[in-house]
């Protein structure tokens, strides 16, 4: 793929939100603000990771908060562009191209619709591989990639710029002014030259997500698209099962939860629990854990293979679980210091696919 | 006055205090900073409202948060000159004064500590004639000055520079960054002109805070200390008594509580309940509103005549309770729409000194 066109955004919305592992915002809202930037903008080249000269400054956006919040509060590319502009003017240099900070169906679209806007070309990649809750849970981290100079903006046209120690500073400072800000903001964070991004970021991302989304597509009426993501993620389907309870609070700008599935066709008279901060992080069947973070877990309705997002699952659904391997990276000591399952309270070891 | 050395600090704090109204941080611990800054970096030039230049850059620095925590973790001059600087660098402008947000016993010193250290004349006046708990509580909000870009940064070197909609959110953002931060943090805001500064500050609160503390020293022994500092300030002695109860919790980021007091001489019998948010807001008589915001009110020693801190009363302590009328733009209906009892929802009218 060299550029992202209007055409894309339908298959890539779908298949970034499988990525989100049921965070990373509501795709639709995240196709409507991208469509809208490329169709007054035009296309949005996108480079890989080996195309970038070693000195580009490479600028992920995103949008921070708790996915809960976004669907009642729909972003703009004003705020988003604010964001990067602001950053840029602190740091006192051009940008020269947009990133992602994670997969997911707001934070894979809003870098488009940047880029868009700022007519500038998009990176091929993203900072996770999927979508985690917070700002320092990105392989650049592991890489010494700092997270601050960080911007951030809300829609009534408060801004801020945050330096920070370490990027565990910079997502505590960044999640109190979110919370502040009405739990949702834009943010602009970890510019990193070229040859950070190559080495720091997980490569084809987007391709990837508009992938997997013309695969599910392509799949219907003839084959399952649950099967067929998961043979292209090299996953498992884990469950299949009915939505019984889901219990969901926003808390300290995070919706926290989870959910219970009723065992449905092989899986009948068994119980899945996942649980979730934005993201899924574990999945437990009848009180064992059958998969955790840092690999994805991800529940997508049974016949469209559609992601069904944490703020979007609720009672009778039928869903599929699936999970899939996470960048090799993150299973290393550091990266599950960073996001491994005792990073989140849980007490065990992280259970691979 | 012309400059501020060592030998003025004792009675500048002492004078500071009393116009801190209980709240603006502990007096000896402004007291050692700026005697060690002055000790170092020589006396401070006080530049007089009328003497500033039209076209100067007065900067006010202060500590924000909860002086229940100021205690506990002792600022440095280090953080105080990182804010200014943080903030002349985002401005793009050379400073060439200091000036201090409000009197209190921290935040009419911590000023002359950043000004011996940058080396830059101070100014003798102060944006509220008294002390308040919120950053858009000062005078200049009232003639249109904003309290952004606003520096706020922490001892462990983290640092924010926000922009905001108005005066108001920048306290709010503020509040939870210094929450986050550990309940203080140190602030640079309301960057100024020198004409929006000498319309704008409240002139003289410098060598009034040098004359209160040197007429309550010279006073002991042969005269009342606290009769005398009514008396320069044109204001009452509301009651004399012995502290029977304190109740104090820190809450988002704020020493807030009351204290009750049993009457003593010619009040005994009476009870008197002062209500507080870092500074007293309203003193009650036996159920009755005595004094309250925008009007100063203080708890001294009756015997030395210095002001007792709201995180320093306790138990068993005999107090006299004055009472001086601020400044008079404080009785405006913008002034008590920003700081009045109102605000801080006391459902009545300002009760006059």
């Amino acid at each position: 793929m060299r550029e992202i066109t209007g055409e894309h955004l339908a298959d890539l919305a779908r298949g970034a939100a499988v990525l989100g592992t049921g965070g990373g915002g509501d795709p639709y809202i995240g196709r409507l603000l991208a469509a809208a930037a490329l169709e007054r903008h035009g296309p949005v080249p996108l480079v890989s990771l080996e195309e970038l000269p070693d000195d580009a400054t490479v600028l992920p956006v995103a949008m921070m908060g708790a996915p809960t919040v976004m669907v009642e509060k729909l972003p703009s590319i004003e705020e988003v562009t604010t964001a990067a502009r602001t950053l840029a003017d602190y740091l006192g240099r051009e940008l020269t191209h947009i990133a992602c900070a994670e997969a997911g169906g707001v934070n894979s679209l809003i870098p488009i619709a940047a880029a868009a806007r700022l007519g500038l070309p998009l990176v091929d990649g993203d900072g996770m591989g999927r979508a985690f809750p917070e700002i320092q849970m990105v392989l650049p981290t592991l890489y010494g990639v700092r997270a601050t100079p960080l911007a951030i903006v809300d829609e009534k046209g408060n801004r801020g710029v945050l330096d920070t120690v370490d990027n565990r500073w910079a997502e505590r400072l960044a999640r109190g002014a979110t919370v502040e800000m009405g739990c949702s903001a834009m943010i602009a964070s970890f510019a990193m030259t070229g040859a950070q991004a190559r080495d720091s970021l997980v490569p084809g991302t987007l391709s990837l997500c508009v992938e997997l989304g013309r695969l599910a597509r392509e799949a219907r009426g003839h084959a399952d698209p649950v099967d067929v993501l998961v043979e292209r993620l090299r996953g498992r389907r884990l469950f299949d099962g009915k939505v019984v309870d889901v219990s969901r609070r926003t808390v300290t700008g995070f919706a926290r939860g989870a959910a219970r599935l009723s065992g449905m066709d092989g899986d009948a008279g068994s119980e899945l629990v996942l649980r979730f901060q934005n993201e899924h992080l574990v999945a437990e069947r009848d009180g064992g854990v059958l998969v955790s973070v840092p690999d994805l877990i991800c529940a997508l309705d049974r016949e469209s293979g559609d992601a069904v997002t944490t703020e979007a699952l609720r009672f009778g659904q039928r869903v599929a679980v699936i999970a899939a391997p996470a960048d090799p990276r993150w299973h290393t000591p550091e990266g599950l210091a960073l996001a491994g399952p005792r990073y989140f309270g849980y007490d065990h070891d992280p259970i691979r696919v």
